[in-house]
């Protein structure tokens, strides 16, 4: 099942993508109508846990049977917003956890022994389709990485590798755009890492029912057209329960927290001269089982 | 004015310290029974702006008039909460903005040339007198760190230096706890600053009319007594100004943002040998022209 936030005539609901990837079943008006309870937002349902899938699944049904065909809203319709339009933390990103990418940002050295984790503001959160601003006036080093996204489903702590995956409620695409010279000045990474939508983020959110195995995805990453990061999760040096495991090991996870898993090798900065992003540049991050994440530099 | 969050049977409000510093104006039953507005938190207050410090004005003169005791509530009375118990985003936190604190942490080399920002998850937020979890099971180096702590008062972006200090709604003081062997093992700052408990905070916010200068305030942090920080805000590398207008040239400051300014010399891990934290320590933070910040590892 996929979990897409959307806006229609400004207002901020949430629904599920039909079979056929064209439309969205739009949940709110169906438990308007139908009197089955539904939460008023995505995040809301994540935060309610199974129940949640059993009263989607309720309304799904109830919506079909009507054939009312005003409950599904083709995608021309809506406006994307970010499946978490606004977290309620900063997004949690692991660096250099593909070998390849680690060499490309510096040299074998920087390949890391331990997990490493920085955030980037929940300010930072676009949607798909959203323009990334190129802030021209402050970086001239803006770079895409495309990544997996992890959501976290359930609240817990100390949660060994072989129970993580419990805990995760679905995936996203991420794209964790960086200025690179600003993320080089500040040392730590988060001021370069946190730019007003720097974190596209969709097209929705992928139940991990139809995940078997996040660690096995593909992972492509478009610029106007021309492939420039082809990896595949497998090669992730700390796997997504690892991850897990050891973010929570001090610290309890809850409900809609986002993990943005790393990027692969082909970055712009890892290209000799450097490839920036610049203002018409389009780009499409595409994850196996999930979809594709499209933005456009503005 | 000095603004405490705190639980009164279960219940969370917040209120107005009296001139006394030994009780709270409850704020909340003075709006219930005169029927003038009122936020339901400090945090939605903050939001309010100016208006907010305006009501509040006018719930205070009718709850003195009254003479009523009951809306004064004894320190005795209520259990105490961070300002802030849960922020909506990370908490930033300036590293190594004291050079002879950079010194201790290194040498001359570790002292930055540009402001340096990690953050810490808002599960770490922890109130006056809560305890703080040892985390015995994963630490054997937990540290604590005294420092200043701004309030964002009003959204802003692109913020000048010279405006900076507009758009702050007050300051408090903060204890950023830090498991010094997970941070050194993690590179990236967050893991080894974000353990549950890692953020005490308080005791109040207050108002920056109080403060007229936020860098020149006598900063010391005692444990078990005996004086471990002794220093003064003057001695910032970057003050509070410059910290509000870097942060905000890519990214957008949101009323309640949490920044924490940096901590001086002194700090456990700077003695030779280290002097941790265990079971048991006292550790008070005393900021000039806010207050003591006391709390217990248990």
């Amino acid at each position: 099942m996929k979990f897409i936030s959307f806006k229609l005539k400004d207002e901020v609901r949430f629904g599920v993508v039909d079979d056929e990837n064209s439309s969205v079943w739009d949940i709110i008006s169906i438990s308007k109508d139908s009197g089955l309870s539904c939460p008023s937002s995505l995040i809301e349902g994540i935060e309610e846990g199974e129940q949640f899938l059993i009263n989607i699944e309720k309304l799904l049904k109830w919506g079909k049977n009507t054939e009312n065909e005003s409950y599904l809203l083709p995608f021309s319709d809506i406006t994307w917003l970010a499946p978490i339009p606004k977290p309620s933390k900063n997004i949690m990103c692991v660096g250099k956890n593909y070998r390849e990418h680690a060499i490309e940002m510096g040299s074998e050295a920087d390949i890391p022994e331990h997990v490493m984790v920085f955030t980037k503001a929940p300010t930072t959160v676009i949607g798909h389709n959203d323009p990334i601003d190129a802030h021209v006036d402050i970086t001239d080093q803006l770079d895409y990485e495309g990544e997996l996204a992890v959501i976290i489903g359930k609240k817990g702590k100390k949660i060994s590798q072989q129970d993580a995956l419990d805990y995760v409620f679905g995936y996203t695409i991420l794209n964790d755009v960086t200025a690179r010279d600003i993320q080089q000045r500040h040392k730590q990474f988060f001021i370069g890492k946190s730019l007003d939508s720097s974190c596209p983020m969709g097209p929705w959110i992928v139940h991990k029912d139809t995940i078997s195995n996040p660690n096995h995805l593909n992972i492509t990453t478009k610029v106007n057209g021309e492939i420039r990061q082809n990896s595949n999760t497998e090669h992730f040096i700390f796997p997504v329960e690892e991850v897990i495991s050891v973010l929570s090991q001090g610290m309890t996870l809850e409900p809609g927290d986002i993990i943005a898993t790393g990027t692969p090798a082909g970055v712009g900065k890892g290209f000799k001269p450097p490839r920036f992003l610049k203002h018409g540049d389009v780009i499409e991050i595409e994850v196996e089982g999930i979809g594709k994440l499209n933005n456009i530099v503005k």
